[in-house]
C-alpha cells in the first residue's frame, strides 16, 4: 500500500473578518493509498500551505514536501514515522514544512485507522480511551457585561469550565482588564475559569506581573500563553510570580523539541499542542509522551472543526493524568459543518473520541463543495496546482 | 516617505539540483517608498514566500504579509522596527512570515541607507566597520582526496580558514568521517578547519561524541549545527565532552528568542544568523547585541549573493571580539551574479562591507532577468500574484 495521491481543499467563508475566531477557514487534506482514504487538516494559511506542497526545490534541505509524500509505503504508524521524520529533513529549510505536514500526518493516521478497522488512538499504542471534560473556549466580549454573559451562557449549555481570550485583553489598561477578570469570574460562577493571554506581554514579564494579584484573586486556573514562544526567561520569570493560577503554552510548537523547551526550559505547567501545527498526531504523540514522562500536563489546542478536535485528541486520550480539553464553541459554519458526526458532550459532560476507525468522522462533501477556494498556480506558464474537485461520495473504507 | 510598493523577484539556475548548495535560486526583494528604492533577499523557499505574501488573510493573526508593510511610514531605524514588529504580530500563526520578513526588512535598511546616504552599519548605531576574516564554505569532496585538493585550493585562494560540510559526513561511518576530517586538515594545512554537520545527528548526542577525539585531534576550531535546532539537551551533553573544540549553530533561527535559546539554553559558543532567515537585519542586529553581552560570539550565516553576504554582515561590522566572517565560494551563477560589485578579499585577507550608502552593492538586472521564473496565482480566477518584471534601471538614489 503506498500513497497515491494527496489533494488539499482550500474552505473558507464568503467573507473572513479580522478578529480572533481561528475558524473562518480550513485546509482540508485528503490522502489516498491502496484504495483508502484519510482525511485531516492544517491549522495553517491555506495558500502558503499549497504552495509549500508543490513549490521547486531549492536545495537538497528544501524540496516541496509533497515530494516526500507521494508513493511512499503507508502500512505501518513506523512508516507514517519514516514520512514524517524524511518530510522534515528534504523540507528542514522550508519554514511553513510543519504546517503543512500536520493535515498530511493527520490524515495518513487516519487511512490506517480505516485500512485496519482501529481507532487512532489504539494504533498509537494506547490502552485505552477516556473522555474528557471540555472547557469552552470563547472571547472576551466588548464589554465586561458581555464576558459575564458568555460566561454565563457556556455554564448554562454545561460547561463546568470557560476559557476567555483575545479582544484586547493584556494590552488595555490594568483597571480594564481586573474588570474583564472579575466579569468573567462572575459570570461562571462556580465553574473553573482559564484566561488565554494571547502573547499579549510580547517577553516582558512585568505586565503579567501586574495581572497576578487579580489573576489569583479571581481563581483563575491557567493563564495561557502570556509570552510569544521561546521568551523562556519571561516564562520562568512569571512561573516564580504565582502562587496557585498555572502557566499554559505551547500552541505555537512546530517541532517536538521546541515543544518539550516549554516544559524543560520555559518550565509551563501545561503543554497545549495543536496536531495541526506541530506536524500531526505522530510528533503530538511523542510530545504527550515525554509530558507525561515528565509530569507535566498534556492538552489539545483546537479552534476549528471537529476533524481537529478528534485528531488533536488521539494523542492523549489514553492519559488519566490529564482531564480537560478544549473544546471549540461558536465555530463558523465551514469548520462546524464539515463533518456529517461531531464529538458532542455527553451525559456525564465529558468528550470522548469516536471508537469507529481512524478518527471516526465522515467529512460533509456537500460542505467542501459550498465554501471552496480555487486557487491554480502557474510557473512559467505551467500549471503546477490547480484546486481538485471534491467527488461524489464513493467511500472505500 | 510611505512604503509604496513591495516586488519579489523569484530567480532560479535552468537547472536545481538535489544537492547541498543553497545558491541555486534566490528571492530577491525590491521596496520602494519616496522615490527610493532598496533591495534584499529572502533565504527561503521562493513560491512558499510569495504566497505568504499575498495570501487571503485567516484570522487576525494570520494576515498576509504584505498587508502589514504596504502604506506603511519608512523614514527611520524605528519606523523599520515598528513594522517589523507588527508584521510578527499579525502573522503570527503564518510559519512562513520569518522568512518572507527578512527580504524585505534587508530592502527597507537598504532604501533608508540611500535615503540619508549612510551605510547600514552605522544607521544601526555601530560607530566603526572592522574587516572580517573570511573561512571559504566548501562542501566535502565525495572522496577524501577530493576533499584534501579542495581544502588546498582554498588556501592556495589566500583563506585562512576553511569550513567544510555536506555530503554526508556524520551519516557515514566513524571511520569514512575520521578519513574526511584527516584530509580536510591535511588540505587546509595550518589555516583554521571547521566542520559543518548539517544536524546529521538531528537530536542524538551519542553518534558526535564519538566523534569528538578525531575533532579534537585534527584541531577543529568549531563544529557547526551537530543537531536539529531546539535539541538543546543534546547541544549541552555534547558541550561537555569537548575540550578545545567549540560549538557554532543558530543559522535556523527565526525569531530573536529561538536565537538567544541558542545561548542561554543550548550553551553555543558562537552564534550563526542569517539574516535572510531571522527576519532580517532589525533582528539580527538585537541578536548580535546581545550575543555580545553574554560573551558569545556572533557569526553571519550566508551561502548566496553577495546582497546576501553584506546583510548578514552590517548587524556585526562594529563588534571587535567578532573577527571571522562566513564567505560564499562556488555559487551559481544566478547568486554570484546577482550584484555589480561584490565584497572582495582585500591585501589583508579582510572582508569589508561597502561604505557606500545603504548595503552599497548594485542590483544587475540583467541577471534577474536573465533567470526570471514567472509566477502566477489565481483564486477564484482573480489574479493575486503575477511575477513583476525588472524594468530598465532608473536609478533614482
Amino acid at each position: 500500500m503506498h500513497i497515491d495521491a494527496v489533494d488539499f481543499f482550500y474552505l473558507a467563508m464568503p467573507e473572513v473578518l479580522d478578529v480572533g475566531d481561528g475558524s473562518q477557514d480550513v485546509l482540508l487534506v485528503r490522502v489516498e493509498a491502496g484504495g483508502y482514504e484519510g482525511w485531516g487538516e492544517c491549522e495553517a494559511s491555506p495558500l502558503t500551505s499549497i504552495a509549500s506542497l508543490i513549490a521547486p526545490m531549492s536545495h537538497s534541505a528544501c524540496h516541496p514536501v509533497l515530494s516526500s509524500i507521494l508513493g511512499e509505503k503507508l502500512e505501518s504508524a513506523e512508516d507514517i514515522d519514516a514520512i514524517s521524520r524524511r518530510t522534515r529533513a528534504r523540507s528542514f529549510d522550508l519554514l511553513q514544512t510543519a504546517h503543512t505536514l500536520s493535515g498530511i500526518d493527520i490524515a495518513m493516521w487516519d487511512l490506517l485507522g480505516r485500512r485496519f478497522e482501529e481507532p487512532v488512538w489504539k494504533l498509537l499504542g494506547q490502552e485505552r480511551s477516556m473522555g474528557k471534560r471540555p472547557y469552552a473556549s470563547v472571547l472576551f466580549g466588548d464589554t465586561p457585561e458581555e464576558t459575564r454573559l458568555r460566561g454565563a451562557r457556556a455554564v448554562e449549555s454545561g460547561f463546568r469550565a470557560v476559557k476567555f481570550g483575545w479582544q484586547g485583553f493584556g494590552t488595555q489598561s490594568l483597571r480594564d482588564d481586573v474588570d474583564q477578570l472579575a466579569a468573567a469570574r462572575e459570570g461562571v460562577g462556580e465553574a473553573e475559569l482559564m484566561i488565554d493571554a494571547a502573547m499579549a506581554w510580547g517577553s516582558d514579564p512585568a505586565p503579567a506581573i501586574e495581572r497576578a494579584a487579580a489573576l489569583e484573586e479571581f481563581h483563575v486556573l491557567f493563564l495561557e500563553e502570556p509570552f510569544i514562544p521561546g521568551a523562556d526567561r519571561a516564562y520562568r520569570t512569571l512561573r516564580g510570580a504565582l502562587t496557585n493560577v498555572k502557566i499554559a503554552a505551547g500552541e505555537g510548537s512546530h517541532s517536538e523539541e521546541m515543544a518539550l523547551n516549554m516544559l524543560d526550559s520555559a518550565n509551563v505547567d501545561y503543554l497545549q499542542i495543536d496536531a495541526g501545527r506541530i506536524g500531526g498526531i505522530t510528533t503530538a504523540s511523542r510530545v504527550a509522551r515525554a509530558t507525561a514522562n515528565r509530569g507535566a500536563t498534556y492538552l489539545n489546542h483546537t479552534f476549528t472543526s471537529h476533524l481537529a478536535l478528534s485528531a488533536s485528541l488521539q494523542p492523549y486520550v489514553g492519559d488519566a493524568t490529564s482531564t480537560w480539553c478544549e473544546y471549540p464553541l461558536d465555530s463558523q459554519p465551514v469548520s462546524r459543518d464539515l463533518t456529517v458526526e461531531t464529538l458532542a458532550v455527553d451525559a456525564d459532560g465529558l468528550v470522548r473520541v469516536p471508537d469507529s476507525p481512524g478518527l471516526g468522522l465522515t467529512i460533509n462533501k456537500e460542505v467542501v463543495g459550498r465554501y471552496a477556494v480555487n486557487v491554480e498556480i502557474t510557473i512559467d506558464g505551467d500549471s503546477v496546482f490547480r484546486s481538485p474537485f471534491i467527488e461524489p461520495a464513493v467511500r472505500l473504507a
